[in-house]
């Protein structure tokens, strides 16, 4: 687990872009569990950040200098940049121009619209695939991913449950956000509770935390059941490999997959995605809760608080506005 | 792990079949991995059986009597059915009519046409969908199964490398089934041994071991690998379950996915499957290995050996030859 003593700001003169580059005037940091996993030098999609360099984050940002053909100063964008006020970065970082929605606050743009949407809509759609009146179990239910799955999956029409680590989150997940159940993990008996509300098992199992849970879930899988594996919170922070799901030859009882994905794997169609889930929020149908601090300064404690479990919807840290 | 003093032989007369069932002479018997899966209480796609039931098999059979329209007298099929002399069962326990095909031995049916080629040939086409010049890796490469997936995946046009437990076996991978390469899991690193021997990484893994060579495998699976879980011959006999496999995050660093299947899946498409097979023994691509004891009684001995591995190819038992 990171402390706040692990971290440290330092003072450096704002980088010039080279060609094929952009300066970045960061506007919001995206606290994502990504960036714990950045950390480790665990082989993964991207390199370890290295000791002594800036935080990688996904950020939503305004050009304020170019040397790139296509991107101007003034633009906002998303981008995977870091923990810096300034960030220069090559333009293969910058994922998509934001254009501005009449309605939505231009933070959601990296949350519900960003990053943590686009994980939400093609974790679910396409590597879960669930069909109308299947049923979709999430975990880290009142996460920033989480909570916009149910309601994804509630769009189309699925039998939806949560998982979820208070009864505070769960009355939120039912109330607020249309989960058809939701269940308290640290109180229940998992097994007997998947059991009792999943009666024809699960189709999709959308998994942010790992560990028991997962293992718990494999065991009332379905047949022809997909586990989407967004992510495993419960054993980022472990010192040591922690073991597999025991019950992974579930997957061959039930003729069931377990697939992980990046929305990398989807770059080409992040256009299609925003507009799906902006379309939906303007409709009412999908509700997103951002949890904002402001000031590079506090983004250590931000990220600590995803490994808490006490937050709803998306971290983020607020730098500074746009400019027009 | 059984052995011979928990099977014991009983005499009962034959039975008679009902409506909508057939009496069977049994020619062959399948020893598979799957009669030690069902001899386990754990869920899965069929119920356990129960002490002092017959033990379910595969079986290659000749009708003896039928009350089934379009299921006649002297027909020989595939069934599921069990280790005795006759069998009455279900008409949906009748996997395809056999039509003997001139220049391939009737037990063929049974391995390379049965059960074995089926789960050999959906499991690598269908879930492993592999793509020409591919990676596809193979452990358990010298078994029934195994023997086959290899030898399919080179006339699809992948680069294989079979797993197998000793340096013969190796040699017949690589000199009689064309597997580009063999490794030895017992005395290599087998870590180091796919680095080099999959220097793109692992695009399919065939899987019916389990235990450390998946673990292992999980490790160098390229992005958007596939891992097709056929068993685990390692875990069948542990009396307790064992870990699963800690590196399973491997597929969300990898965009990769592990998938299990059975033939039953696939139940529709069994003749298109058994017609390609054949046409490829025919052709001389595709060669097998039928590893064939006589006589009920010797039917525990010949299960005992799929866990010894130093069988290769497909293992049966013959009771009877098929009358005319």
């Amino acid at each position: 687990m990171p402390s706040a003593e692990d971290f440290a700001c330092a003072e450096q003169p704002v980088g010039s872009p080279g060609p094929g580059e952009v300066l970045l005037r960061n506007l919001y940091l995206s606290i994502d569990p990504a960036i714990r996993g950045w950390m480790s030098d665990a082989k993964s999609y991207l390199p370890p950040i290295r000791i002594g360099e800036p935080i990688r984050s996904g950020t939503l940002s305004q050009i304020v200098a170019s040397d790139a053909e296509g991107w101007p100063e003034g633009l906002i964008v998303q981008a995977l940049a870091a923990w810096e006020s300034y960030s220069v970065v090559p333009t293969h970082n910058l994922h998509g121009k934001v254009r501005p929605i009449a309605g939505i606050p231009l933070h959601a743009m990296l949350s519900v619209l960003g990053g943590t949407g686009l994980t939400a809509y093609f974790g679910l759609l396409e590597v879960g695939n669930p069909r109308a009146a299947e049923t979709v179990v999430v975990s880290a239910a009142a996460g920033g991913v989480g909570s916009i799955v149910g309601q994804i999956a509630k769009i189309e029409s699925c039998q939806t449950v949560g998982l979820t680590g208070s009864d505070e989150k769960c009355a939120w997940l039912v109330e607020e956000l249309g989960y058809d159940l939701a269940i308290n993990y640290k109180t229940a008996n998992l097994r007997a509770a998947l059991a009792k509300s999943c009666p024809r098992g699960i189709d999709v199992f959308f998994d942010s935390v790992g560990g028991e849970i997962l293992n718990t879930a494999l065991t009332r899988l379905a047949h022809h059941g997909r586990v989407v594996l967004c992510g495993a919170i419960s054993q980022i922070n472990a010192p040591e490999l922690p073991p597999g799901p025991s019950n992974y030859l579930q997957l061959l009882a039930k003729s069931a997959r377990m697939q992980g994905f990046t929305t990398l794997d989807f770059a080409n169609r992040y256009d299609e995605a925003r507009e799906r889930l902006a379309g939906w929020i303007i409709e009412g149908k999908l509700r997103y809760r951002d949890d904002i601090v402001e000031g590079l300064d506090r983004a250590p404690e931000h990220l600590l608080r995803l490994f808490s479990g006490e937050h709803r919807g998306k971290l983020m840290v607020k730098l500074a506005e746009a400019e027009v």
